[in-house]
């Protein structure tokens, strides 16, 4: 049988606050690539890794995450990944396959069936892009914008971390569906990417801007339609204050918030009273069965250019750690992805 | 044309903390009981008047309140009140009418036909009742409770400023909702009425409670389903990382945060995410045209007792601005009433 090695990015311990390169290990391990017998599971081979800011919360020592296991330390980070079934005891799978779902930190990984999402069919664009826009941000983006945001022409859309992997598709969205979007982003590079290449209406540097409330009231003199929350923290508070009546916030992330043991307190609440505005979290889980009639919309998009990507490529599995970490001081330029292998 | 006394509760000045009666004046006017000629105008003897949260805001020298009119210093104020038809011009309303809708804190108002919201049709029930289970808060809390919470038999709801106009309303309704209903309110008087008069299933008051997250996990052990939202800050930051997964929070008010001029942060919404909980904000008014059917709804329960109402009624418009005060530091016992004339 074959025994091979089998790099993998683990956990050190728990964190507490910023995640740092130091809180995972590159561990060098060995993997005998055959199924134990009478397993279930599926053996892959892992292609592409996805840095997302939700991972932060596995992090950390945490009893309740409504079902969601927390890292443990001393074993691989898990994720959403792109792999390549090397064998199946699945009849869904076979050896050859293409896969999107969860899968671990490390190069080759058993993995169990039903942490497969989606069996990948369609190859004529990127593979890297089933971590991204084919995959959990690209549905992410979809469901929170469309089936919680419900948009009409002409509407003022509102996004935050505009640039990253799921924002950059809500600005997209939002100019197909007729709106006016303003993207918000932490660089002058960021900025400009979202004017310049997404189609954003309007774009500012947050960093750059003292006083948000008067920021905002100036994109939006009648106000915001829908905000797509990404951040959380002053942001949302200055939002709060700029909602226009039956507004809608659909709640994605707060990256802003995560990293912090006590989170910036929200102050203007009371205006969801007043504008009849609704404030929804969702988690994209929740919306994986409208996964085939998104991919029907977006292909064609994205095969005519109509829909564009930016990814942000890490290669090697070694620079995983520098990548996941680079998440929340916005390192990133676009999707943050590692490469492990390319086929 | 007779003339006669009109007294009148007028704002003195602007409010910027908690109201005091002393920003209040009681003014004794004179006012011609006739419609001047060409008037659209309803002339109304004021018998019941409501003393409600929202008005705190009215007090304010605000610029934005999407359309709401704050009051003028040197002017009476304004609000929810039942009252008696002296005179009209409009064809919808003749001598003699009951009628409930927004009129002005005197005992004769001239008002445009626009602001009355109901004819009264029903009166073998107590004409005060349309300032509280039969008026804006009935409704606010039938349109909050039912159409935005959503309940399903067997689930958890929690209820804050609980034994208030709305509160107390939301909690029978739970009742009959086949859900499991817990309030709190401010007195050890209020929790017994919670308690022992209102159905509720269990009752606290909040301000014995040194730590409210271990008290609501207390009385909810797998989590809120419905939170009815009265009264923001840290009750609701509590509530916020003991909600249910497909959780919902109609917000109808934030009582704790109107008074003050920096209101309390609130630091753990990113629950929402996790827990995937819709918090929405409304006011009634985008339900009244559901009244027809609340009536038939909830007079038959109030004819047969099984939906109770308690009211806390101030004699006479002089104590109308120590009632009113009195919302702000839950002096009320119930729905506070303010009592002009009897007939």
């Amino acid at each position: 049988m074959t025994q091979v090695k089998n790099n993998q990015v683990v956990l050190r311990n728990y964190v507490t606050d910023f995640p740092k390169e130091s809180d995972m290990n590159i561990v060098e391990s060995v993997i005998t690539l055959k199924l134990p017998q009478g397993s279930n599971d599926v053996l892959l081979k892992n292609l592409y890794l996805s840095c997302d800011p939700y991972m932060r919360a596995l992090m950390s020592n945490m009893e309740d995450l409504e079902g969601f296991q927390t890292y443990t330390p001393g074993s691989p980070l898990t994720g959403y990944g792109v792999s390549k079934v090397l064998e199946s005891e699945h009849q869904d799978y076979k050896k050859g396959d293409l896969v999107w779902g969860i899968t671990k930190w490390e190069e080759f990984s058993f993995i169990p069936s039903s942490l497969i999402h989606f069996k990948i069919e369609h190859t004529d664009v990127p593979l890297s892009y089933y971590t991204g826009i084919l995959g959990m941000p690209g549905m992410t983006a979809y469901a929170g914008f469309f089936e919680l945001g419900s948009p009409k022409k002409g509407e003022n859309v509102f996004v935050s971390a505009a640039s990253g992997a799921v924002g950059q598709l809500v600005g997209q969205f939002a100019k197909l569906a007729g709106c006016y979007v303003v993207g918000s982003a932490g660089s002058k590079e960021k900025v400009d990417l979202l004017k310049n290449k997404l189609g954003f209406d309007e774009a500012f540097n947050y960093k750059e801007e003292s006083d948000l409330n008067t920021t905002l009231k100036s994109y939006f003199p009648e106000g915001i339609d829908i905000y797509f929350e990404n951040v959380g923290g002053k942001t949302l508070d200055a939002v709060l204050t700029n909602m226009r009546v039956h507004g809608r916030i659909p709640v994605c992330g707060m990256i802003s918030q995560y990293n912090l043991t006590q989170p910036e307190g929200v102050t203007n609440l009371a205006n969801l009273i007043l504008k009849q505005v609704c404030m929804e979290g969702f988690m994209v889980t929740a919306f994986y069965h409208l996964y085939p009639k998104f991919l029907e919309f977006i292909l064609p998009h994205i095969r005519e250019g109509k829909v564009v990507y930016v990814e942000d490529i890490a290669e090697g599995l070694e620079n995983g750690p520098a990548a996941l970490v680079g998440l929340y001081s916005g390192r990133n330029f676009g999707k943050q992805v590692v490469v492990v292998a390319h086929d």
